[in-house]
């Protein structure tokens, strides 16, 4: 293949996702220089966090395996958006920026990056499920979208690594007709219920479950940052833009809080987590509601393209249907379409964590890379 | 995107899934010409079935929309493959032949397109599964091979428009560690199955469901052609490629045929089926045993990586397990990975039809697009 001989990256955020993320690269990088036909050098050229900076005036390679002591030794303070988009559009060979950050200011350059030519790869859900007109921007310049300048891919802003990007843009530009997207979209949430209520009985109260959630590392720091149903209609916008439908924000629908309105004032996470407990009898009902239909209660999200309706929330699932079933932290999406008919296109699997976010992030690289010629 | 401006498409096979797809091609010609960023014209400049061919000597486009009657008023005989790689390798714009039969012969030949720098997009199983070394000699030509040739995508050739191999690609590429992969690879044998043995009890005696499967359409015009095992053989020999194993042939590992062996004899369907119901007590049998464990029997796949074990055939599983679970002739994949640990990354939906098998090659055909600047 007719790979570019040198490519830079620039890498920001070195947290879960981007630790993984620099892992993986480092084993891109030597993979791809071996390919006799055409060889490949990767080269990190910059690595930086929100507060510190690893970089030099004159684009050199950064090591793969140290980055950890020389970002911890650097006293350069982080660039802003404006700086990092003219230094890497200066640099005498293509550039990737890899952002493995949720950082919203970051992901209101991306139209900046894009048109000065700069490709994109990130988890960061931001960029595509703020406001309608920043999405317009990003893809009317981006070279996979209207415009001529760097190319984007975001697999990882859904499902983690799982393929439902990909998968719902091909549905898209083959042709088929998406009528219905449905699923559980949260790892946490997915945890939360399949422990609460699982299939055939059991399950401790909803605050024991989500005390448990957050000692297992399954939650935010702060467990409201998950259960105010927000991450999941961020990716509830996403999927519902690339189906077509103008979606104008993540709070343009309705999306269901599972913290209680008495709750909303609490000061701390600890607080709220103390005071759950007081709202263990609501959702003991709604369990008990349930199991007398011989159902299961979820949280999901659904796109409903042909009416345009939007929702996330939770929802009751027969004992025998795919999203009852799911497994420990596990995401479900299901396709509904035109050709796919009664029986949907499912994609299951981890849909939270490091290395599965990472890879997704890396396959997108991989993309960008075969387009980059 | 810098699309090339026109793309020369040679489709052969006019069939189910060759129909379906001059219907897909029509509708993605139509939306690629009007991108105001960089339209992209697809000509159709060759059609053809084994028998009649629809081209000019000039590469004029043919008709989407009036290809049948064309075709059928056709007294062209069909080329041989050498003819019909030079006549494509002359044209002035790049090819990509869509190989839309599961012909031997016309797979033997993928090498020669590839290397006169022709691409190919096919849901033929039989050019990736069948000697090793025609498998060696697509990927050293092919540009996302090793080689300086066309390009070559065959996601239908697994799962229809799934996207198995694109995902188990994309695994393989970002350096996770693929140790399983397991599922019900085969629409037919999904459906006969399913309905032999629902999760549940029922079901009819395994004849009645293999007659009632052909009248239904979901088995070849001779169904022993399903039960051998050798479709779901073909896609094992495929995935376990990918995966890394170098797999002689479809039939260099333990294949189960359903197929008694007093019946390999019968020189029709017809009488093969007729005598099919002589042996419904022996599938009672495990159909009884099975039951006894709380388990259902199904007919699956399945590569073991580490000890390079592929088998094809009957096993049991558990009424909880998702593939027990499957309905009417979905397919499902499971890949079990060191990222994804204990719960797979599992991909499941319609496996077969001509719409859907369509959708994996017209899929194929806009990364090609992408690929040919």
């Amino acid at each position: 293949m007719p790979l570019p001989r040198q490519v830079f990256i620039a890498v920001i955020g070195a947290g879960g996702v981007g630790r993984c993320f620099l892992n993986q690269l480092h084993h891109l990088a030597s993979h791809l220089c071996q390919n006799p036909a055409a060889p490949t050098y990767l080269s990190l050229i910059l690595l930086s966090t929100s507060k510190k900076l690893l970089h030099s005036p004159d684009y050199r390679s950064l090591h793969l395996n140290s980055w950890e002591e020389e970002l911890a030794a650097s006293t350069t303070p982080a660039l802003s958006p404006p700086d990092l988009a003219d230094y890497l559009a200066n640099a005498p060979n293509k550039v990737v920026l890899v952002d493995n950050t949720s950082n919203q200011t970051l992901a209101d350059a991306y139209p900046l990056f894009l048109k000065k030519g700069i490709s994109i790869v990130t988890p960061n859900k931001k960029a595509f499920s703020s406001s309608y007109s920043l999405w317009k921007s990003i893809f009317s310049a981006a070279a996979n979208g209207c415009g001529a300048g760097g190319y984007v891919f975001h697999e990882s802003s859904v499902g983690a690594g799982l393929p439902v990007i990909c998968t719902l843009k091909e549905l898209v530009e083959t042709g088929d007709e998406v009528r219905k997207i449905e699923g559980v979209f949260s790892g946490t949430m997915s945890f939360l219920f399949n422990s609460f209520m699982p299939v055939g009985g059991g399950g401790g109260s909803f605050s024991a479950e989500v005390k448990k959630a957050k000692e297992l590392g399954y939650t935010e720091p702060d467990p409201r940052d998950d259960l105010n149903g927000l991450d999941v209609a961020r990716k509830l916008t996403i999927l519902a833009r690339l189906a077509g439908l103008e979606v104008e924000s993540p709070t343009s629908f309705p999306v269901q809080s599972l913290i209680p309105k008495e709750l909303e004032g609490c000061k701390s996470g600890d607080e709220f987590l103390e005071r759950l407990s007081e709202f263990d009898g609501k959702m003991d009902e709604l369990k008990k509601e349930a199991a007398a239909e011989g159902k299961v209660v979820r949280f999901v999200g659904s796109v409903d393209v042909a009416t345009k309706d939007v929702k996330v929330g939770l929802e009751k699932f027969d004992a025998s249907h795919p999203i009852a079933a799911l497994k420990g932290s596990d995401n479900i999406i299901s396709f509904y379409t035109k050709r796919y008919g009664s029986n949907p296109l499912i994609i299951q699997g981890a849909g939270a964590g490091g290395e599965v976010t990472a890879m997704g992030v890396t396959g997108d690289l991989v993309k960008v890379l075969r387009l980059l010629h």
